[in-house]
């Protein structure tokens, strides 16, 4: 169970005829309170779907009984009359809850460029209604209507100490995906919380999971997190409990979605320690996790430290302090440079796993942080393409 | 002719055993005066190999006699042993040549983190001392020696309105160089010239021409672009003057660069339009020719608008400011987006030349800015992950 696990929630996945193929590519997830909790993060990408920037306004009034998604169509640079479509969609929706159109939030993913079959749509949303339920059969199919280049449906659930349930949904970002990679989530919580909690919860979760997976380094139109709150369990954990439930179900969704990039042969743990701040082992860790040499050099199972120092040097010092000559690099845990220069034997580091973690200690602090990236293969190439988008 | 061009100058490339294979290898360029004039921009990397911190001190008084340069061997995280092999390499030259220690620079290019095999360097600056010569068979040799997988010599030159001659060799760049694409860079002039002249000629001319090819966001631990200057014309050109020939040279050998990156199908020439400032149009070029989901776009012949236009809007408004409403992009002269949306068919556009233009009108400026770099191929990903280093 994922998305339904928490009480007061009801999902469906339906093929509303949006993708070419017949395949779930609409979904719907109803939160039936008593609580209509709600809140979101999106992209920050200033060119920004018509469904980001309708849900963006819609949820900061921190409430929402529904959320509609779809794959197939990212109603992304269309104008006015995309942002009518969305428009349409949600109104839609709340006419068959018998809501206002302001509390139904709207999600979608696909093609950029091009309008969104609405009579497709709407009545998919229809069909979506009739269809909802609660349950594992519910929650996968939901998870697959809002999948495009994933290959398996993404689905977490967790439980606060004090028995208020967290679950969750996630398509795409495996940088294999080639309309972008956009990133779709659904988070739901029987937890009592009130918005600003709810809001608080979310950022702090999405800071340390889906914020440090880098896939490509580019950045969706259309990346949308959200999470609804039912209060249905009755329980009212902490913040802190709440967050922590929030935070395992998101690493738990983000890592799914690395392991999905599909083609790719290796998922890149990049672990930065010793920095001056957590913002500077981030962003030495990003660097490496976007290096093309790095990445291809991993998909040849080359422990290539030389490539990882160097892309750590491309950080200006005023980012990152440390000293050159205190770097040191282990790959696979074998320590390969050390002092700036060369360590153990790189013939003693086994390449094979499909987790590689690199560990970069910068010698200048007591900060860490990490990046999950994948390596850079032929499969990449052929998929971002190969198909014509 | 291209480096012998300049009155005043001798060069040479040997084949010093460097390399595993038995081709040119290390390169010697004399300054024979009467002026000893030298100008350097190095690598803006924080690890930054032996000969760069060697040549960035040696050349800061504006004086220069020789360059040594050596490729098969980067001579970077190679610790205070490797500093050693370079001042001793400047220290044989200096004394072949009876100068001093300190008017000969170093540049080296190859793979990171070995020691080079002395013997063999020095060897092979007394082989390139007695091969000293002019003319298009030293000039050619000369730039063969500073090959890594670059698969033609890179050789350019030109006029001054007053006489004064420019030429220069560059090696790398080509995206698909293994080891971090390293640029080597030589220009020599026969003008007349001052060291501050010099150095502003050299830092305006490679602002516009070598700063702006981005082949995979990858900056390397040994880029050098050297100027010598001669003063054998006897020829005093304007400063202007001077500059424009020297970004003339900069700008033919920059496309060079391009031009060679192995196994990459499309040279892309990303010009941004329409911007607040230069800078902002720069950030904008720089991010859409950095952007995996472009240049694998462009690959596969697809005029992928939505995906330039995602990649713009990642740029932070703080650094260019535009509005998305009025972005237009023109890919080979066809404007498939306008304002923010669809524009012409992509079926339009004519993807089969090697050259692919991108133009993005940012509406919000009279300044602009362009970046060239390549597309992401197949063959990319079988050169940095296959040949491990």
């Amino acid at each position: 169970m994922s998305i339904t696990a928490p009480q007061g929630f009801r999902a469906a996945g339906v093929a509303a005829g949006i993708k070419s193929a017949p395949k779930q590519d609409l979904a719907l997830v109803v939160n039936d309170g008593p609580l209509d909790v709600a809140a979101g993060v999106f992209t920050s990408n200033r060119v920004q779907a018509a469904p980001v920037v309708w849900s963006r306004q819609a949820v900061s009034d921190g409430r929402a009984r529904a959320v509609i998604l779809n794959s197939g169509g990212a109603n992304a640079c269309t104008g006015p009359e995309g942002f009518a479509d969305t428009h349409a969609t949600a109104e839609h929706v709340a006419s068959l809850l018998e809501v206002s159109a302001q509390d139904v939030l709207v999600a979608s993913t696909g093609l950029i460029g091009e309008r969104l079959p609405m009579p497709r749509i709407l009545a998919g949303a229809e069909a979506a209604l009739a269809a909802l339920g609660a349950g594992p059969e519910a929650d996968e199919s939901t998870a697959r209507g809002i999948m495009t280049t994933d290959t398996v449906p993404k689905q977490a659930s967790a439980t606060t100490p004090s028995g208020a349930r967290v679950g969750g949904i996630a398509k795409g970002a495996g940088m294999l995906a080639p309309q972008l990679a956009t990133m779709l989530v659904v988070l739901t919580t029987d937890a009592v919380v009130c918005a600003a909690d709810a809001r608080a919860a979310l950022r702090e979760a999405t800071r340390t999971t889906f914020d440090r997976v880098d896939s490509d380094a580019c950045m969706s139109t259309n990346d949308t997190v959200l999470l609804l709150a039912s209060g249905a369990s009755g329980v009212s954990p902490s913040l802190e409990e709440l967050t922590e439930a929030v935070r395992e179900v998101s690493a738990d969704l983000a890592r799914q979605l690395v392991a999905d990039a599909e083609g790719a042969s290796h998922d890149v743990h990049v672990q930065v320690t010793s920095a001056t701040t957590e913002e500077a082992a981030l962003a030495v860790a990003r660097e490496i996790a976007r290096s093309n040499l790095v990445k291809a050099a991993i998909y040849g199972n080359d422990p290539n430290w030389g490539r990882i120092v160097a892309a750590a040097g491309c950080v200006p010092e005023s980012v990152a302090p440390f000293d050159p000559a205190d770097l040191a690099v282990s790959v696979n845990g074998v320590q390969v440079s050390r002092g700036g220069g060369v360590g153990e034997s790189r013939d003693l580091v086994d390449m094979t796993p499909r987790e590689c973690l690199i560990e970069v200690d910068l010698g200048a602090g007591s900060a860490c942080g990490d990046i999950w990236t994948n390596d850079l293969t032929h499969d990449y190439v052929e998929e971002n393409s190969a198909y014509s988008s």
